[in-house]
């Protein structure tokens, strides 16, 4: 076995994670990259949690595509989250497959890939690994926790678990619980990869071959969820691709299929595909009030002195306004302190990822304000 | 070879069908049923136009699930379009695969299958071989063409090409062109068939095997389109499948992932893969706007004559009420006249096929003003 390209660490070697489904991991490698500096007294670390697809490199490119770090546009020296200021924490999650522990790492006990025999994990699980890494940095106390899409939803997963640990929390684009829409769109993309016949029930670490047709496939569905229609219109249209008229076959005539395809074929070589099936189950399980009788704001009665703020986008048709509403109402009834806006875009769901000045001045007048009172808080 | 089980006709014996794509199809034979009688003065005939899966089977047991006739609940004798009064006509369409000529359809030159060697159709391409067989059956002039989804973009081109065969005309929940999202939906659908190893281009037909899991992957997400997110919440929401608990595993937990297998699985065993990359590309091809440098009302000019009627649904996002209004708008800019109503339902695009009052109510008023008016055009 090679050395590991990624930055980890290898927790819960002595103490085992206990899952949500009842099963037991140890160890755990936790592939993480930080930005800045941890401050003497610890009060400027925020944490960055990742969305189904992403990764640690938020702020660096990643190693596979090269390309830029996924929120670069705002994490970095001197930008809106500032790395000569704070201290800040990306994590890959539980389950995925650039350096955390996943379903393509050597099982312990059989030395070779888990594949299918990886316990199915939960958000929950995904945020205790969380804790554990902080934890091992030296952080007691997050300044911050914030993320969009599935990281919106460890946000939430960390006010209801770990709210000792957390001075602000920050949702973007999220949701407490997978509606049916959002499990039937998932359900799709697993099957799609479980009927590619390379897919071997998981078991297809040691061949050339990897499930990719079905996994390519299973990201277009994704994708088309991700952007409003008013997007794909605006961006696309019925435009042609590279052609003055239709061809009258099966080729990508429209500049829309063609993008779709590009999205399919470039996500395989960076994404694995047991990875993809694990995360969204992890999704798809997620039912913060259902583990409350309903009543979600009971997941937050032990957060009432953390500062929330809740972005939702009016394009966002993936995790409406209506799921973000229902996350604030609760926090509100929980007597947590809690500011929400909703933005108009037109991007659709992605609007949390792209350039949406709106967003940015919430961004930093909640950072600046939370860092602010943090201080405050500390002072003798 | 065995008798085809369906009624079919052999058209474009001594004429081939000239396609829009520009190929030439000689013979072509078209499957359908007819439900009641032609008057003498032929004023009674009734068109109804199928959607994507459809068939000809509207008020009739399908011969494969043996299940009632798609529309037996408005289509029948003594219904809302009665066949003790009118005779109705409904074909399965050009490139489908109940008995239509289509890609699983012996190629004469060949004497096999003609797979992706069929030439890609349109919509019109379709409605050509209607006219056909109308004509065949001896009907000259319809009381009414009417149809959803697809079978209204089929009626769409009934108004630009034959308007001087139609008295009346009626367009539910519908478009005169496909979006970006509608044709990103349809692009994810056929890369799912044709991932399937099984599908080998189109050549399957000797095999064993279809590509049974691609289909049903691209149906199942087709299917999401079909209904809205209320309508699966409704429905299904985080309901278990005869559990009482998730399990942890990647079995169908929810409901609504149950649901959507069995739509798959099913749909597989009536429905020709090869026919749902056909179909489908048709409808992506849909631009009547595009044939007028975008002014759809120019595909009306010659249709001032026809009354027609459109309806959208409120909880449609497929083909949602703005699309509808567009055609509304461009009849109403040819001279047309036209009525609309946009109809409050929670079920989705499938509203259509639905219990639906409103709509009942307001295809009983048109069908009997339709039948009034033409009887009173044809009176001495």
């Amino acid at each position: 076995m090679q050395a590991s390209p990624f930055n980890s660490i290898r927790l819960f070697e002595s103490e085992p994670l206990c899952l949500d489904g009842g099963a037991e991991l140890s160890p755990v490698d936790v592939a993480y990259e930080t930005y800045g500096t941890l401050a003497a007294d610890g009060s400027n670390a925020v944490l960055i949690c990742h969305a189904l697809t992403g990764d640690q490199y938020v702020a660096s490119p990643h190693p596979t595509t090269g390309k830029p770090g996924w929120w670069s546009r705002i994490v970095g020296p001197g930008k809106l989250i500032d790395t000569n200021k704070y201290f800040v924490i990306c994590s890959n999650v539980l389950g995925s497959c650039l350096g955390t522990t996943g379903p393509a790492t050597i099982e312990p006990e059989t030395g070779e890939p888990w594949g299918t025999r990886f316990p199915v994990i939960t958000i929950r699980d995904m945020v205790r690994v969380q804790n554990a890494l902080i934890g091992a940095l030296g952080v007691k106390k997050l300044l911050m926790v914030l993320g969009g899409s599935m990281g919106g939803m460890q946000v939430l997963e960390w006010l209801a678990t770990y709210p000792e640990k957390l001075h602000s929390a920050c949702v973007l684009a999220s949701a407490a619980k997978h509606t049916a829409q959002n499990i039937a769109f998932h359900e799709v993309g697993r099957q799609a990869v479980m009927a590619d016949p390379n897919w071997q029930h998981g078991r297809y670490y040691s061949d050339e071959t990897a499930p990719s047709k079905g996994l390519a496939v299973a990201r277009m569905t994704a994708h088309i969820t991700y952007l409003s229609e008013d997007a794909l219109t605006q961006k696309f249209g019925r435009n042609l691709q590279e052609r003055d008229a239709v061809t009258f076959g099966f080729d990508a005539d429209f500049q829309v299929e063609s993008y779709l395809r590009h999205q399919g074929s470039t996500f395989v070589d960076r994404f694995d595909a047991n990875s993809y099936l694990y995360i969204t189950r992890a999704m798809d399980y997620l039912d913060i009030p259902g583990r409350h009788e309903g009543r979600l704001a009971d997941a937050f009665l032990d957060a009432r002195h953390v500062r929330c703020c809740v972005i939702s986008f009016t394009s966002d048709w993936l995790y409406p306004t209506i799921e973000n509403k229902r996350v604030v109402h609760a926090l509100n009834a929980a007597g947590v302190p809690v500011s929400f806006a909703e933005i108009e875009t037109r991007f659709g769901h992605d609007s949390f990822l792209l350039d949406v000045p709106e967003m940015d001045r919430m961004l930093e007048g909640f950072l600046a304000t939370a860092a602010e009172t943090y201080e405050a808080e500390q002072s003798p």
